[in-house]
């Protein structure tokens, strides 16, 4: 018998979805994601400058920071400081090629997008919700820019959504919670765009391995949560 | 003729108060706490044991963090790392000294209160709002280790708010905000308990100085806006 | 019965007070201060510019760095090193804001004082005492700077002290020493200007409260400690 | 017409391997794996005791670290001091959970093996060669174990290899060299074991995105060549 | 014509040495060692315990920190902080290893003593004025074991000093002050029991190189120095 | 009866001496070089500019870096992070002024050169084998400099060579290994040039102290091993 999921959701169900825009009025984008139980608040800043390395070449930069709040798990976590983690550096990094994926640099042109994903609450797929969500906060920072006349072009070229799935038992589940993520064998991340077009795929075999046939499946499982995550995001 | 408030405040009124109890599920207490547009998240995560100094003597502890999100601020601020700047560690200081002077730490037991008081969005008198949201967060978190019957006597023996005083050519303002905060110069942060004791008063000229008697319109003007608070702070 | 001092002073009497001019031959100013058993060398150095922020605008700037050394205490205490303490940062900060505020900085011009505070020596007060300390190295300074011919109006437009008083059993004592600053429940500092101007108050209560009476009493104590401080400084 | 290999390989033919045992003295297994002029040191030392998190469970640990030599480069690399990159975290993270999957923890008992994978010459694929390499010195450690009489059965349970496959112009090429590197939209890492189980499986659209369909195809390559690599691990 | 000395002394002249004990209180001995315009306070401080390295073998153990007040050179020097350089580090070591030499570290019994050499004003020289000072501190930091009872055996076994010479235009010359010490092609450090036995030599050519029969020079010349420090040692 | 040489050697005779030119490709000069069991990769990388300080002066300049890799020790080493160590720091200013003192610094012209002397395999010497090995490496380096036309004359106006010598049980021994360096008394450092003039020399005294005498023997034994090195190098 097959494992029974604590929300009692089916195997390619997201959990429910909600994206609050303006959360904070400062930053030119502001979403607080919520997926299940996990609440990331995606900001986007804008700089008028690019890094020193792109300097005067007419193109524009997206960089990301992530974080979880110290009470958003369930134990108290620490604060990084002097030294981020591992998870923390990777998980930065891959928003921003994420992000970076859906921009035409040339017409965003010489600033810096700074999105900040600052976890409050956590239940599982972090990374995933602060993709997903710092898109919808990015779309918005667009539009402030050409509702301003900063941009007369968008630069939005791409929509990327990410998802996780992954294997329990043997087989696929959408979407992990905690308690499931922890539950898991495998643990597959995608980011994809809007044509279905993959920008990342990772997947990690906590124990055991898995099979060409089971990568198949979590591909599929995967694209088709990401299909309804552009829905949501659009409106 | 002397200074208009941005909002229309009279000089003793406080901006809008507002106390959202359970923002996060994971701590004992977490309350958002909005004074106007400054947001403060404040949370109690609870350890059952105490720093090694204090240990074997059947006394608990109380500590606290204090940061602001990059986007909390109108131009985005780079995260703390490395080395805290002094003036987040006289606010964290400041905020564990006012709330552990609220409780009798012999009742409190060998355990320790984390407050954790995250800024979300910034509009002056965060750590004013810090102090007195915390103190919101404070009640729920002992509130829950008495039905969890941790505790069958309340460790809290004092409320406190705190509040901030400007003096702006020669008159005082109640609870300034950002914009009242850079015009102000002289810059009076007062916490007080429930019996008009107070736990700390440190005011600081950023230009010229202050004589004994504007010393005490600023106490006066604190005094009510505290006894406001303590009252917004029961409901 | 009322606390008795354990070096017999009077509630409101200071420690002995001496300013040693000259105590080190490189820094433009440099004067140990000792109030009692507490040895503060203050020096002032003289850099020709100014932080980056304050470039070409015509003004000057006065920073502060404090610190103790490892033997100045009863028990030896390791050197702040990665890391600053809250309370050095706090001391720095208070040193850096009281001395700025006797200076007009469009006199000075663009040039920077940098105060060193080094504890060789503490028995309580050793903020209080270095500022009062150096102060009288800043006239020093400025002096040199005016025999050199680098400047030809004086930017000294006041002069500051400062004092702790505090509160033991409801009373209030004038300059508290290491022994007495540990029995006191109000720890109060306070930095004046020759006009009898409040510069900064910091109160804290370490245990219970005080009361708006026990405030003006404090400040009555400390105001008379300075005027007498203001004396000495002049010799 | 399609990318034209610098060193004339095929799309699907491995660089020269060449792992040099023993190449140093102190470490239990110390291999120079070599994969075209991609030189890495993988070495295994051993402690007789576990992590805290792990003392009395009877079990082992194996963790990784991945450095390049400043010279290692075209350029030269500064030290990475203070912080480490991302990168480097992410491969180190990487390596240590591949060759974890290689070992019964239980069998190997309470010992942490220490894997030092130091890049002495870098031409594309560090991380990967890093990983078969540091196989090749685990087996050569645990044989060292095994005849000192410290394990009676062998830990390992699997064999590790890994290979890095990129889309050039739509098309896979393996095992890419520094030039290949830059060239490819698309940087495939797998790690697979024996079995052809996939233990990591890791990709990255540095430019475009990539289609279900040549995930399939990167896939085959790399599984391809993991074999052979497998066959040189034994010799 | 040979180097005119800018104070007048002869090639083989000591400038005036003076050491000023029980210059503060707390430490259980504390001298100010002046070697000419080269100020150095030098403490030494009692742990009633080992580092864990030497823990339950009956040994004591000497450890020492230098540091220079940033106004103890010509141009306000920087605090170090986040790194030691590697010429403070070399210094404390070296004052270290002189220090131990001097004890019977049995004798001693499981404390550790804690020399802190911090230069009040630099005219070149500190390195030995550390050394040949700590020893003045030290003779009276072991006395007052002796009085206090703790120590019934004195653990000084030996007497150390220590002294710079220098190579200018070749010829040698005693005790350098700082224009010397800059002027000087070769800086020779020397370190020396009342036995006329070496504990350290340390020579080093910032220019050129030098013979042997220079450094049979150089030895002469730092050995009858020392002879004469060990005199004023003892008063 | 005198101390028996582990590997048989007699008491002024050198362990076998290798340099491997072009152990890398990326460095303008790479040496493995050997010195018994000590085996140091040493390195010079080549930047087309200066340091800040010494720009527009039309010199060059040269820096060092050494490092032990983790496994090359016989109980696996930490890598150094945030701090280095005071040994480390001594090493690498001891091969940079080494270095320095054979080139002429205006022959060289506006650019740097880099040493990484990095430790595969650790018996005793390291640091002196990082000197001889990296003046080889630096010959490498400045003919290729020459063979590109970026220099017209060489700026390598010395040779040096470095080496220790120790005293076990009163007699000098050349060339320590591991097992004799902790058996020494006294150890010493020389690095000379060609001419015989000495460049640094440093000794100390572990336990005990030396004698003038001795120090002539040890100056003995080094300068003839030295020698002997410098004929090496050549080759």
């Amino acid at each position: 018998m097959s494992w029974q999921r604590p929300d009692g959701r089916q195997r390619d169900q997201l959990r429910p979805i909600r994206f609050e825009h303006n959360f904070t009025k400062h930053a030119a984008g502001s979403v607080l994601a919520e997926c299940g139980d996990t609440h990331v608040l995606c900001t986007v800043s804008i700089q008028e400058k690019v890094p020193r390395w792109l300097q005067d070449q007419g193109q524009g930069w997206l960089t990301a920071e992530y974080r979880m709040l110290p009470s958003s798990t369930h134990d108290r976590k620490q604060r990084e400081f002097m030294k981020l983690s591992g998870r923390t550096q990777e998980i930065q990094r891959l928003i921003g090629r994420s992000l970076r994926s859906t921009l035409d640099m040339n017409l965003l042109g010489e600033r810096t997008l700074l999105i900040d994903a600052d976890v409050l609450q956590a239940d599982g797929g972090t990374r995933t919700t602060a993709i997903t969500g710092s898109f919808v906060a990015l779309q918005d920072a667009i539009a402030q820019l050409m509702d301003q006349g900063l941009l007369e072009t968008s630069p939005l070229i791409h929509q990327v959504a990410a998802i996780s799935v992954g294997l329990i038992e043997g087989e696929t589940y959408l979407d992990l919670d905690y308690i499931e993520d922890v539950k898991a064998d495998i643990d597959f991340n995608v980011v994809m765009n809007e044509a279905g077009g993959i920008i990342e795929a990772q997947g990690t075999a906590e124990a055991g391995s898995f099979s060409r046939s089971q990568l198949n499946q979590i591909m599929d499982t995967a694209e088709a949560g990401i299909q309804t995550l552009m829905q949501l995001q659009k409106n």
